[in-house]
């Protein structure tokens, strides 16, 4: 079976273990022989950055840990036994950012995939590359090879209104500005990276996981030529709600749906995504919702179960049910 | 007093420490109030060399690092306390090359300067920069602020002829492979940085180090207007020989006389520096040999005193002697 999943960070990285494991395969790491499946995980992009001259690529970086077994499990994000000697040291020189947190080992990461950037390969094939250490056991492209950047229109502490990088909305203003506005800058110009369209195409299923709808699953819909090859794909598409009991499980993505004007709430976001058959512009067949939410989504086949991914097996419940909702299992 | 020293790494650093002793700065620092003197050190930079992405200036962080009281003063370079952790990764991930020491504190440097140097500004203007943390109690100029890269034309292994960067020679193969040449690659093109003539043309004393003659010092020289420079101030010009007891100090100084067809000893090497008086090319007025040493360099003022930089004031007493020769002190 080919399964595509559509992710950000840490929520898409841990969905993506349920995933491998609802189809058999090893949640972390490669597995021993042939198998009959291929997952391939498209992973946004919109919250990379340049920082002290290193490209970090948050999401493709959570997934590629996770799944390669070198994720720090209870923060979510970096490496496990991570050090901050690089870090207090720009700091000794005053260099900004000093809000953003930068370990060692992922210093690594980010030098060898700079340089290769620097030497003129696209982000596709340096990700190939750094998964061939990693060996994530699915496959990582990113929603682009293009710089796409989510900016984030706030008003500063300063009263002045400014579009700044998500990130810094995010790590250093901890989402705490109300946004006016959300922008995937670059999007508009962006090509889905090598691969994407075809995976999409050829896909089985298609999971939108349970990431931010707006600045994770949203900015990879953004990217021109996404949305139709999952309107047109023959595979059946299922989105995860990533709303438990009326809030965000994790993160703040409740600040970012209220910038684009919709409720936090199952229904608002399986409507937001939209149907495949009655809306112009819908992805979804299915919305899996958490159990006690209510969704009246039009033409959208919807389905509650419980959601919260506290392990590998309930988080491949929760994909073995996505996968049964999208006809593929 | 002005004095302006030519060095390179390990010896060039811990000579100007004496200088600054000498003159009654602090060894290590800046001086608490105003000084009447002023010491510019010009660094040579033909060691530097991009590795992962990062612009490496061995010379001119390991100066910086000893006056600023940062250095490993056991292993003469790197960061006191330093660890490896960046390190280990790169090699995780099979990233070349694996031979040189890249420390997690030094990484820090790497990174501002690279990214400054990507953004537009000179070597120059980064490395006062950095020394805005350091207060390393001596002007810093490197040579140049153009890419000059010393190589040197060995045998490999394999037994093909090819030029290697000299880091590569000296860290990778430690010096054993015979140097055919030694070429500082854009050295004909380049300008001296900012302050470097005037530097010497307001000198009241200019010292030689006892740092490698070709590598570091001969590099420097090799800098066009430098050595013609050199030949007009009316400052003395002493230089401090490298050579005790027919051997190099530190270093493998003499697997680079050898590829010049210098002999190893503090004649051959005065002479190779030569007369500003009686030569085309020559740069010395004062020669200073380590106690044993016998040199005849023709119309060069000659003194022998003990040269081993064991402590600060030792190599004060070697400062304070070359800038006597120099007729400064």
């Amino acid at each position: 079976m080919k399964v595509v999943v559509v992710v950000g960070g840490v929520g898409g990285a841990r969905f993506l273990l349920g995933v491998k494991a609802a189809l058999g395969l090893p949640a972390v790491g490669a597995p021993d022989g042939a198998s009959p499946h291929q997952v391939t995980a498209i992973v946004n992009t919109g919250d990379d950055v340049w920082l002290h001259g290193l490209r970090i690529c948050p999401d493709l970086d959570t997934c590629m840990y996770t799944l390669g077994g070198g994720i720090d499990t209870e923060r979510g994000w970096g490496r496990t036994g991570e050090t901050w000697v690089v870090k207090d040291e720009l700091a000794a020189y005053g260099a900004d950012p000093d809000w953003f947190g930068l370990g060692d080992k992922d210093i690594a990461t980010h030098l060898v995939r700079s340089r290769m950037l620097r030497a003129g390969y696209p982000l596709s094939a340096v990700t190939e590359a750094l998964c061939d250490r990693w060996q994530p056991g699915v496959r990582l492209l990113p929603m682009t090879d293009d710089r796409v950047e989510t900016h984030v229109v706030v008003d500063l502490p300063s009263g002045e209104r400014q579009a700044i990088h998500f990130q810094e909305w995010w790590v250093r203003y901890k989402a705490a500005l109300p946004a006016h506005s959300i922008v995937p800058v670059g999007g508009d110009e962006a090509a889905p990276a090598p691969g994407v369209l075809d995976a999409i195409a050829e896909a089985d299923a298609v999971l939108l996981a349970p990431s931010n709808p707006v600045v994770s699953v949203g900015t990879v819909l953004a990217v021109p030529g996404v949305r139709d090859a999952l309107r047109k794909t023959e595979g059946g598409v299922v989105g995860v709600s990533p709303i438990i009991g009326g809030k965000p499980v994790r993160g703040m993505a409740d600040a970012c749906l209220s910038a684009i004007g919709v409720e936090t709430s199952a229904e608002a976001v399986g409507r937001h995504y939209g149907s495949r058959r009655c809306s112009d512009t819908g992805v979804l067949d299915g919305w899996l919702v958490a159990a006690g939410e209510q969704a009246d989504v039009p033409d959208v086949a919807v389905r509650a179960i419980p959601l919260l991914m506290s392990d590998v097996d309930a988080t491949a419940a929760m994909a073995q049910a996505a996968l049964e909702l999208a006809g593929a299992a």
